[in-house]
């Protein structure tokens, strides 16, 4: 399909993401996800072809990461760049922030000529997106008031519920693999935890995992150890999904068993939920003595399940021996980049280009959130975009 | 009245702003501080009706915070990306400048394809000012001796004698709320100190005040415990200023007294005058004891005055019980940011969206500051604009 | 010569730079380097002449500096900025990378919509021009599995081996100041060790020196006590240009003897070679009291060569007493930025402004080393920018 008929294709979508902020993807409309990822790729195939999409003559992308990142720092930055925005970093350790300033107040004052605020708040249960919508409420009161000219688009980056980059990235990845959304109803997807060295992954990798891929009618099959529950109200909501879209929902406590018949595994470590929810308390109460303490019961309660390794025998299990295998990156790959990981290295290595080509998607992703946030009328801006034919590189 | 007429009484002007550095408003004259207030004016209305003020298709705007900054920072970003510059950093950390570098070689390594440079450095009396003023001999060498093809404009972003940027979007921002700068005249402002339990606050921003607000003929009460005085020349200039304006400027050490019938008020905190002479001291001889010792006394000082809040019982002293309450900040909140500070909750809750317009200013004033020291006939250029009719979002 | 003469001047040489990376200028041919240095030049009187040379209407530079750099870090920003590039630093402490992410992965998560990295990684014999060639690697991988769009090109901004853009912003420099590179030939100059109470400094400017000048006739003194050798195949590499060329090649130690009849000298300190061979390993190993150790060792043995400094008497045995002195900066000057360095501060000042001009080569070699490996035909391009004819500040 031509760019125009994907054009033409993506204007018969009712959706209604102009001015909302792109927080989680069960708040979102079937129309909205499929006009984020129809956005995408036209986006993605104009720059392959050297088309300009730049429809910012200035502009500033505001990036707030509350925890590292390397893949969205850049896909943030990428995204931005490609529309005509400039990023500047809210540092939060160059700041006055810790002079006791409020969010309310924050939020405004980086705002006064911003169109996107990205953020990545990723660490304490019950508080990222709490954070986020803060700062929501913020920017409206700011706009409201007249502080603010324009109402500056919140992106979420990573939350502590989800992480709506990262899985949209995945089901666009997904739609790749399989040629179409309508290919995945019937899959059976594996969401599995896996064991790592390392403590305090955050639960939105799964969370988001689940309560997107049970809208495609996927045959969801969450496995994990006793204790590492994900937050219950999410894991009702891919329930819903699941019986909506006409897919399954399953939960399993053997990596083994879930593995049987799957088309797609992803096997990703994450933190237990109760620990978590004690990490938040600890660290309000910056209590270094007893989140050492913590650390210790996490990582030797991990270090029960180091059989929840992906490997050559658990492959086997799986559709063809040969499902596809997913991962956000880093993965802890065993021998590679820790001892014992969440994946063996020749099985990792079988699948490592088409987690790269699955990464490769979130800076359109978060482009096309962007995109869909600041214009009502995409598919005409996009239109107006083909016909200007600026080059992107030279002239 | 329209932005073309604006831009037709701006041109109107005699400004000496083209290729000057903007350090201090009182080496200013009345025209160029007005020339200023219209073009920041101008990019404002432009911005928010989607016109681009975009006059650099490439450019640098560098920036140096020798102390922390949120909203300066962003403010500067936002101005810089405006008119199409990037900014890049000079983080002193991430540099060899540890390793003796002069500041004459610096300030040309960091300029060869450089625009503007924003410095804030307000940490110690009889430094900052200084730092600024060597940047700039060192940049007008490198341009004599053709090492750079042009000079950038140094923007001073806070330095221990004046904060230009803020005292201009504070006077910009009075100019709105009272009508016209000429309405200013016989208004009395209160530039008051008022506790704060933190310790080493710079003096700039009262300084600033006072000298530029003693020019549009308005009654400036200076008010202070005894021993908080500010630069004695500076409060000579703003006592001038007042003279010539026909406002008139007073002293006092009594924050109710100063309060009664005031229709502005700017309750801030700053450091004891002799202490911050110390500090410089101690600071150059790294004396950590002695910075100890002086933290501790500063501190016990200010708690002498913990009485200097701005509190619903002062508020009723001025003008219909409601003076205009000001700030740059952000303000100590008693119960909020902190035990007992500036100002009292519920009454800065009551001017608090007008804090967050008077921040709203400072964006706009530095484009202007940087639109003036690049073009010799700003209104010909903003007129240009008008003509080029190119949108900053879509198209 | 006008813009356009040079122009077709550089259409004639027969150039290999497009799509490669520029990583070592021994790896280029004797059109490369002159095509580099044309493009150079051109940039830069366009710039000198308001004319933007923007090439880029998107697009990212990403660097990854993994030592301190100032001068370096703003030329790469002014370079990426000049042509349209956003400048995005990879700052390896904010990512995930310390996670035990491979290099292979990193380069392609940070490269999906990016057009250049540049790269500083000197600090390790052995070990930076491996890191910049596993980079390449890594990305020539993920272009060809279709990861990548484009294949971003590497540009060496420092590593063990060689500093290009640095030796080729000085041959720019001799350029100038000797009106052509014909007229290099014959010329002596003396790339001669000097004393710093500092430990650890990079062989890869003389390195970069040696190997670069002996290209053009020109007769090079390699001076430094014993001890404190070259990498011995780029020594080689240089004997090799040098005969090739028609120059000529010695190594002496003994600074005075050295600088008889130089026409240019260049002192500078470098580390003791066999010291930063032990040195990786210590570091390797993290033994933090060998570390100790081994920079009292190095300090110590610098110390015994206090006498090679570039002073008065040793200027008087150079051509005419006025050798031009060149140094990379930040020179260690005796009693300026340490107590006894490289240089005395009277010979320094003679020459310091002429060691601005040199450092303000860098940012148009790095611009033309983005240039050449972006456009199959550069002279075209440059043609077309001339064409359009748009300013780069105003209209």
């Amino acid at each position: 399909m031509s760019i125009k008929d994907k054009i033409r294709k993506l204007s018969h979508l009712k959706t209604d993401l102009y001015k909302k902020d792109f927080l989680l993807t069960w708040k979102k409309s079937q129309d909205d996800l499929k006009g984020i990822l129809e956005v995408a790729e036209i986006l993605k195939e104009m720059r392959d072809n050297n088309i300009s999409p730049r429809v910012f003559d200035s502009g500033l992308a505001i990036s707030n990461f509350r925890d590292n990142s390397t893949r969205t720092r850049f896909s943030f930055a990428s995204a931005s760049n490609l529309l005509g925005c400039a990023v500047q970093d809210l540092d939060e350790k160059k700041s006055q922030i810790a002079h006791g300033e409020t969010v309310r107040e924050t939020a405004n004052m980086i705002s006064f000529l911003s169109d996107f605020i990205g953020i990545r708040d990723d660490m304490y249960l019950g508080e990222g997106n709490k954070y986020m919508r803060e700062v929501g409420e913020a920017l409206d009161e700011g706009f409201a008031q007249g502080v603010l000219p324009s109402r500056p688009g919140i992106v979420n980056l990573q939350c502590d519920m989800d992480h709506p980059t990262q899985s949209m990235a995945d089901l666009m990845h997904l739609q790749n693999e399989f040629g179409s959304l309508d290919n995945l109803k019937g899959k059976k997807i594996v969401m599995s935890w896996a064991y790592s060295p390392s403590y305090g992954k955050p639960l939105s990798v799964p969370q988001g995992i689940i309560a997107l891929m049970s809208r495609y009618g996927m045959n969801i099959e969450l496995a994990y150890p006793e204790g590492y529950d994900l937050i219950p109200e999410i894991v009702d909501i891919a329930k819903k999904n699941s019986e909506r879209s006409g897919g399954s929902f399953n939960i399993s406590h053997n990596m083994e068993d879930a593995m049987k018949e799957a088309d797609i595994v992803y096997p990703k470590s994450w933190a237990l939920f109760h620990i978590m929810q004690q990490r938040t308390e600890l660290l309000k109460n910056a209590d270094t003595e007893g989140l050492r303490a913590l650390e210790q019961t996490c990582l030797a309660n991990n270090a029960k399940f180091k059989n929840w390794e992906y490997d050559e025998a658990k492959k086997k299990l799986t559709k063809n021996q040969d499902a596809l295998y997913m991962h956000c990156l880093p993965a802890d790959i065993s021998g590679v980049s820790c001892k014992e990981g969440e994946v063996n290295a020749d099985v990792f290595e079988k699948y490592r280009i088409r987690t790269y080509l699955e990464a490769g998607f979130k800076p359109y992703i978060i482009a096309a959130m962007m995109f869909t946030n600041k214009f009502e009328n995409p598919s005409k801006v996009l239109d107006n975009i083909m016909k200007r034919d600026r080059r992107r590189v030279g002239f």
